[in-house]
């Protein structure tokens, strides 16, 4: 078994570090290889997304990622950007499913903004779609507008659009983790606008059929923040397109306060999959060895899960996890009276000590 | 001066009765005139927005609207369906700047699903555009997939697109809203992934040279949910595109617990302007005398503030809207242990005794 990893920038391999050290103290014999990616790539190699690591990921079973951006990456042409190396991962290897579980662990109840009634407890599922819709969708650019009052004048411009087998591929994922949980899927769209998610919602309507113990309602986005707010424990699993589930799911993480806590998958059709946290590369604090190494560890946990087929190893990780919680060890994003600040080190040795 | 009143479905007639009483005991000469939209338009003449409902509010200098949907109209086809009024008024009105308070009034802190300490005097602003982006974008529609691996299958499409001359009049619109608060504006953007926000943001930065006394700041859509839900004090005034603020206006409202004190204006680039609450039309209680007419109250109220040139008046109905909630009074919406509930019609009475 082979995994890629991809540290990345400002905090990513110091998250990543600690990921490997609890990689390498299961007893498996994965082989791990590493390359830059990133603003690290444009460093080494003049690209975010270097043709090796392209080819590594490619080659590997499994991907670790980090995180990528640094400020001195800011100005850089589009193409040239660090988040371009991750819309390049999803899109050559086909990721088309992102499952982003938004927990919140007992003990950090109180880092949320949300009151404790309305947030504790919390479980949900948000399952994005990650290559298609107006992220990949063409044509696209700045051109001259060709009709209406703006006539004549400059304008941008993208396209948004699904096909039926992009839905029925999501929706097939969707339905299959509802199963798995309380079986309760909200498929989130905005058919009383657009075209694209009328069609979305009447495809995934048409799958719902092969599921018919699953309860499948529909939601609007708008809707659907909204309910976020007012009531996330309401929902098990959401599915919805890459643009909506960008801003959902990033909403739906910081409801548990603890973002640094949060895994992420991104998978193909066959399992395959890039793992990463749900937070950025926060180069504020890069360096400083004070980051929260939990959501990579976790997200390593998903790896096992998903693409390694460890299930058992997936969930002695998870244990150690919240065990190093219950012993009150926190990092400083998480950290409140009464509990014990440590680094990011620390946290990794303490899940490594957790697993013995 | 001439107003078309339109209530609507649901509630909507209901709370924007309340709202005409205390419009008539102002001791203005307006001239109100009543037609039917949404679904009551459609039962009334075939349509959502009747030709002579179009014409009325063409005609008036103001449009106070009530809200519109209910169950009996859900499965209409799209161009039938009650929330096309709502659009067919935004275009054909020129109604391009959506102005979204979320406001939390201290006596409601207690509603709010937030801890009190991240919303209690929470006052922001949301400028959503609202004739363009990805809602009104041609082409759209379902057709055969032209490329890529889902060659030949059927896919639904919409265009994304904002022209120079848009984007410039709603950042104008912003700045100088931003001008007569705390002078901070942040633009919401998916410019790392989007050659239409890219644009946005490569203009709205070219607008601020002539505003050079207020701050700018550029976010991510994404980023933006979660600021929201962190920290939404920070926030001054946020300007962003259709889409995006449907869903971050609505997320942002909820932070408040209070949707149904929440008002909102829709102006063409004259001052015109379309006047609703934020909340819909609540089908479920419709007809039941509950419903809280105080966001449709100060949607009159800006109304008099934006198009009527009566700051004075806009003035006394918002004094008047504290100082009932001082006194205790409360909606089902937004009632608790120690206020005294009362109905529709009871509140709106109230705001007038408080005018008096
Ligand atoms: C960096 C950016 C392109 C990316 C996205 O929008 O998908 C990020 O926000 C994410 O959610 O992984
Ligand atoms: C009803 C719908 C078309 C509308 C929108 O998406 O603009 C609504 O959500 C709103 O925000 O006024």
């Amino acid at each position: 078994m082979k995994i890629a990893i991809l540290p990345g920038d400002g905090i990513g391999p110091e998250i990543v570090a600690q990921a490997v050290k609890v990689l390498n103290v299961l007893g498996e014999s994965f082989e791990l290889e590493t390359a830059p990616v990133g603003g690290a790539g444009y460093a080494a190699h003049g690209h975010p997304l270097p043709e090796g690591t392209l080819a590594l990921a490619k080659a590997a079973d499994a991907v670790l990622f980090g995180a990528v951006g640094d400020y001195q990456y800011d100005n850089l042409e589009r193409q040239f950007r660090p988040e371009q190396a991750i819309l390049g991962l999803r899109k050559n290897l086909g990721l088309f499913a992102n499952l982003r579980p938004a927990i919140l662990y007992p003990e950090l109840a109180g880092a949320s903004t949300l009151k404790p009634e309305v947030v504790s407890g919390l479980d949900i599922l948000i399952i994005r779609e990650l290559t298609g819709d107006i992220y990949f969708g063409q044509p696209r650019g700045v051109r001259e507008c060709p009709d209406g009052p703006f006539k004549g004048q400059r304008e941008g411009y993208d396209t948004m659009r699904y096909a039926e087998g992009e839905i029925r591929r999501i929706a097939h994922v969707a339905f299959q983790a509802a199963q798995k949980r309380d079986k309760r899927l909200t498929s989130v769209d905005k058919a009383n606008v657009l075209e694209t998610f009328q069609f979305w919602k009447d495809i995934v309507t048409d799958v719902h059929q092969e599921y018919p113990d699953v309860a499948l309602d529909h939601m609007y986005v708008d809707n659907a923040a909204m309910q976020l707010v007012r009531a996330p424990k309401k929902f098990d699993v959401m599915v919805t397109g890459n643009m909506f589930g960008d801003i959902l799911s990033d909403a739906a993480a910081m409801l548990t306060g603890s973002i640094g806590m949060l895994p992420s998958a991104s998978l193909d059709a066959n399992n395959k999959g890039l793992y990463e946290p749900s937070h950025g590369s926060a180069p504020d604090i890069a360096g400083k060895g004070i980051a929260n190494p939990l959501a990579t560890i976790l997200s390593a946990a998903m790896m096992l899960r998903y693409s390694l087929n460890r299930a058992e190893q997936a969930e002695r990780i998870e244990t150690a996890v919240k065990s190093v919680l219950a012993q009150g060890l926190r990092t400083a994003d998480i950290h409140e009276a009464g509990t014990t600040l440590v680094g990011t080190e620390a946290m990794g040795d303490a899940v490594v000590k957790a697993l013995a």
